[in-house]
């Protein structure tokens, strides 16, 4: 998946797998894979003329049909129907629970409903679209919310050289603006030549391949995670500031934080969107009107600044210093490209939509930023511990009443939409990163992603004690090295296309590809000892890690594809030892894809003779296969009293016991199944073991599950096939 | 099994079954069982003259031997030998880890060896019998080491009633010697009704049925549990009298006690025989010593007893005070049943060896608890938190020096070797309790049992911080309990039996068991708010749960167990829904022990058309039995494009193509299969599903393992059958 990405883009071609979408998960066969399944299936056909024609003589009507069922409270798929055109008319399936089902499954489908919701159809993707309002409000959260602690974040590095120095500020946010202007023109140029979504991991990955997609990627993930951290701590912050006593529970609230957004989350997208619509714009409201009261009262004093509380400089003003100033404040960036990863998730026409939104969300994040940054220097706010920044504004603006308490509020709930924002698009970047976390049960908000999001989320957020100051630093590398990897590919992208404006556009995007990289860079030295260097180390880890999945699903892709001489197994065909008998081929079993190379021995592992055993001699001996029955017994006398029953029974299949001094069980009979394997490689060997099936959960322990421990024990070898043949007991 | 313990003993009949041994774990059958193996055996002969006689065509050669490998540094068993005569000679399997074993389990298995020993042979258990010098050691440790905290829990419960009170021992002590004379003679009687060992128990269940055997084996439960406990607890202290500066650690030391115990127990029996052989000697060496020194230099001053440090009363003497201290007092007693639980255990003469054992055993206990009473009165030594009453009687009679420490390393010793006695005797017991415990594991000391006593002894020693005191009033309970059982048992043992002496024989045991129901009922009473409560409320949670095992096992063995009509499945007829296809017989498959009767259809779950899958469906098609593919798609284009990939393959089998909109797998293929069951449940249906296997464990979270979950769904169901199909990926 990871090679096609490097691929140019195919413009809904009809290359089904061109365009990733979240419920493709049969893998695509071109004409050559077309061509060696037919050959394979050539040489089953002369092969085995004497297999018998199943198609007219299944015992079973194979057309299953839907059907609501009132009487047990819901609709299930178990209804059997005659009617129906006997061709290959595919049916629908529900996904209830069985009825059969144990009372634990049953339970916990219902706690799981109730917690998560019900199951979500997956044409209800589709459905989901967003309004450009709603958009707005989801897509933009992360990076608006983050006016509430970049122009903090930026301040508290000034503040080291003293409050005398924090006008500084000013030229710095300066600088921060146009960067957010240049990145933001960047990204909608993005939106434009990439109207399918993928944001920073696509763009890096056409353009320079896919290692540097997966640096990209693994860049944007640490974002997420972060964002995830840094916005709870914010928005605990905010809260913590109203009500000064709760400070010391900042761990736990946080915690709990972060449990109920993957409980929201696990819901489903669409409850998502609907029931978070409100806070960025009531945020938006709270800041404007903050920054307007602000400026009204700043106006009555002709715009003097207040000087803020003095605080003695501990360190002299140098670049380093505004440098590490300019990268704390550029974290109110974070979160712009979430507007391009998700554009397929706009109405149409899906790409004017998104580029519109964006403008908007940009505009008003630099209004906002701004706004705080020129009113924190005219209140003479200072940043402190006990108090966020916006909270000082807050008070000087509105005083203390319910004005103010509307203004954390809104704060409080659009830095906990920005982290839901953050649990949004996090799956929907692995899914573009790794076919690992492809399979995303029942929901159609990836549960795989969302689950590894808030554990690392939470680890980070407890380990850094909640505070937002700590986090910082770990914050921006990833959003630059993203940033910075999407704008210089866009570059490349325009330099290959080279249509219409193209100089224009590659100008834009390399204007804000040298900034960032600038950020990038400033940030990785300045920031490293103070926890940067975190980052530093996970992103090439997580690039690692990426690569070796994906290395693995390339092997497994290949080892599965069928090719045209593997209807010979000539692929996987080994050396293999000397064989006793020699009337067979000495081809792998494995790579046996015609029935009628299938050669079988059928053993059956015995603890003693009761029903069970006997069923499972029976269900041997009914395939008319070569069948070995082995006892494993701990003592030579009750090896010979099981010799005694066999006879008894009429030793109608062979037998051999197997006297085990050592009373294991499964390991001498591992063991007696790889000897007979290494006699007879080419042989499948099919273990068909016994299995007492107790109808309550408590009685399970008192029964031995050789048969999964078996399993387990002959997993590693290739050509033995495991079967459990089950025997149910009654109710006790 | 419960059952049989009311029937009278047999006295080593042929019976099988009579006399259980630690080996045995196939189950007994009797002329009837054999005649219903003889039908089934006969119906399989009769029904089916069509299957083959595989016996002569078997394509591999069964009889494999061991063989040393010197090139793996070990002997294993995997050789493959053409040699031996070709009849049923049986074959001796070594519990090496099979070679192809992934290198996790190979580790495990290393830390295991280092950890815990070579795996035992079972025949070792003969050669595991004791002396009687190391049977007095190793059986008496238990109540020789409770004259450690018997004497001081009987004065710490005086002391409440002021120092000068403390002299009521002198006649507690004497009733408490004539009690252990008493009980002690009513064991003997035991050992010569018993030879084979079993202790309360056996004798409770064997005389007043299986009810009051499972109170008397709840009893002894308990009592092992917090032998463990308070043993523990003891040591610590002994440790802590000689070194206060411990004493903070307590909790950890006792825990950290209990894991070495652990360990020790699970390398087997005759380490722990070997290594703690002396302890016990140690032990009663020091306590003579310090009687006598101490009763010299009691003589010096013609024995006038020093008054005790001066505590005030806080409660008068009264009846009830006295009897608590009698029955803590009591709780010196505790072990003196370990001799009769073991007979088995000595060398023969096995019962008049351990009844000599036994008569050492008492008269030694006598003479410490006796000396360290009078001593204690003698020397004025009352309670105290930081020191023990031994350690005090210590410093008394030798000082401070090597001989002092001596002591204490003594005590600690045997309290830690009566705790291992409990680690041995547990899950001895556990195996009479409830087969459920049967399963050993590779070693001999049977791993379960060990397990679980370790952690709620160490739950217990933690929950009551490591202090013996706390712990007492729990311990009494279960022990008397045991010991009124198991005398007033032996009274109906001789009544029934009137042989010899049986009038005297069932005199003692009478006053035995009048005066272990007198302590009994003290106990229960006085202590009850102390903390017996929780004993008196245990005890029927522990039969009630033993019942439930019980009735459970009964419930499974007749279900297991064939009957004569049984070949025709009569048994297990039950009335089911009316069939579309009425040609066969209505019978349920898993009743089904002729190969005749069984009717397959094999259902091949297919997510794509990978070589996995192609190797899965010709294995299907190779049993040459009904095979039906299916296939689950989240959508219907994906559905068609499958559709298309079957149709190039050839279309060799009945397909069916089930759109589950949900993106769940598991849910909708359980569903369909179910309403196929729901068509014939006659069928035995097969769920062959191909099952991809990496080589890394790293990569199986990778790979859905749609086999183990489909298998853990349709488990429920009766009739179907899973077969996991391995295809081995190659190494990345």
């Amino acid at each position: 998946m990871f090679g096609r990405m490097t691929e140019p883009p195919t413009d809904g071609t009809s290359e089904p797998d061109s365009t990733l979408t979240a419920a493709a998960t049969l893998p695509a066969l071109d004409q050559q894979g077309l061509a060696a399944l037919r050959a394979v299936g050539r040489e089953w056909q002369d092969g085995a003329p004497d297999l018998p024609a199943w198609e007219h003589a299944l015992p079973v009507d194979p057309r299953l049909s839907y059907e609501a069922d009132d009487t047990r409270g819901g609709s299930r798929f178990v209804a059997i129907v005659g009617q129906g055109a006997p061709g290959a008319g595919s049916v629908e399936a529900h996904a209830a629970v069985p009825e059969h089902s144990s009372a634990a499954m049953r339970l916990g489908d219902r706690v799981r409903h109730v917690l998560v919701g019900p199951a979500l159809r997956s044409t209800a993707v589709a459905e989901e679209r967003m309004r450009k309002l709603v958009a707005l409000s989801v897509l933009s959260s992360d990076a608006l919310s983050s006016v509430a602690y970049g122009p903090e974040a930026m301040l508290a590095v000034l503040v080291v050289a003293g409050s005398s120095q924090l006008k500084l500020s000013l030229p710095i946010a300066a600088a921060i603006v146009l960067l957010m202007l240049s990145v933001g023109l960047g990204y909608r140029q993005v939106i434009r030549a990439y109207p399918h979504g993928g944001g920073s991991y696509v763009v890096a990955a056409e353009n320079f391949g896919s290692f540097a997609g997966l640096m990209a990627g693994a860049g944007l993930i640490l974002d997420y995670t972060l964002t995830v951290a840094v916005s709870v701590a914010s928005g605990v912050a905010a809260v913590t500031s109203a009500l000064p006593s709760l400070s010391a529970e900042t761990v736990p609230i946080g915690l709990a934080v972060i449990v109920l957004l993957v409980l929201g989350n696990l819901r489903g997208v669409r409850a998502a969107g609907a029931v978070f619509a409100g806070p960025t714009y009531l945020f938006v409201i709270a800041i404007a009107m903050i920054v307007v009261v602000g400026l009204l009262k700043a106006s009555g004093h002709s715009f003097h600044a207040v000087a803020p509380a003095t605080v003695h400089a501990t360190q002299g003003v140098g670049v380093l210093l505004v440098l590490r100033a300019f990268s704390s404040g550029a974290t109110a960036m974070t979160g712009i490209e979430a507007i391009s990863n998700s554009v397929p998730a706009f109405q149409p026409p899906e790409a004017e939509n998104a580029r519109r939104t964006l403008s908007v969300m940009i505009v008003l994040l630099i209004i906002l930023f701004a706004g705080t940054v020129v009113l924190a220097h005219l209140d003479g706010a200072a940043p402190r511990s006990s108090e966020t920044v916006l909270s000082q504004l807050a008070h000087r603006s509105v005083g203390g009443g319910v004005l103010y308490a509307f203004v954390q509020i809104a704060t409080a709930l659009v830095l906990l939409l920005a982290a839901n924002a953050a649990f949004n698009g996090f799956p929907r970047l692995l899914f573009y990163m790794a076919r690992a976390f492809l399979r995303m049960g029942d929901r159609l908000a990836f549960t795989h992603g969302i689950v590894v999001l808030a554990v690392i989320a939470a680890a980070l957020f407890a380990g850094f004690g909640g505070k937002t100051d700590a986090l910082i630093p770990l914050y921006a590398v990833g959003v630059f090295l993203a940033f910075t990897l999407s704008q210089s590919g866009m570059v490349v992208h325009w330099w290959r296309h080279r249509d219409g404006h193209w100089r224009r556009a590659a100008a834009v995007n390399g204007l804000g590809a040298v900034l960032s990289a600038a950020v990038l860079l400033i940030t990785a030295v300045t920031k490293f000892s103070a926890g940067a260097w975190v980052v530093v180390i996970l992103i090439p880890l997580i690039v690692l890690g990426c690569r070796s999945i994906h290395g693995h699903y390339e092997t497994a892709r290949r080892a599965l594809t069928p090719r045209p001489d593997d209807s010979h197994g000539a692929l996987h065909r080994r050396p293999v030892a000397p064989l006793t008998h020699t009337h067979h081929g000495d081809e792998r079993p494995e790579s046996q894809t015609d029935p009628h190379d299938v050669c079988h021995l059928i053993v059956v592992p015995l603890a003693g003779l009761d029903l069970s055993a006997l069923r499972a001699l029976a269900y041997a001996a009914s395939l008319r296969q070569p069948v070995l029955a082995v006892h494993v017994s701990p003592e030579p006398d009750e090896a010979e009293r099981f010799q005694g029953y066999w006879t008894a029974w009429g030793a109608h299949l062979p037998l051999e016991v197997v006297v085990a001094p050592y009373r294991a069980t499964v390991a001498p009979l591992t063991n007696y199944i790889e000897a007979l394997h290494a006699q007879r490689p080419d042989l499948t060997l099919t273990v068909v073991v016994p299995d007492v099936v107790p109808v309550r959960v408590w009685q399970r322990p008192l029964h031995s599950r050789i048969g999964v421990r078996l399993q387990r024990a002959l997993r590693a070898y290739p050509g033995i096939v495991v079967t459990s043949v089950p025997f149910h007991l009654p109710a006790t």
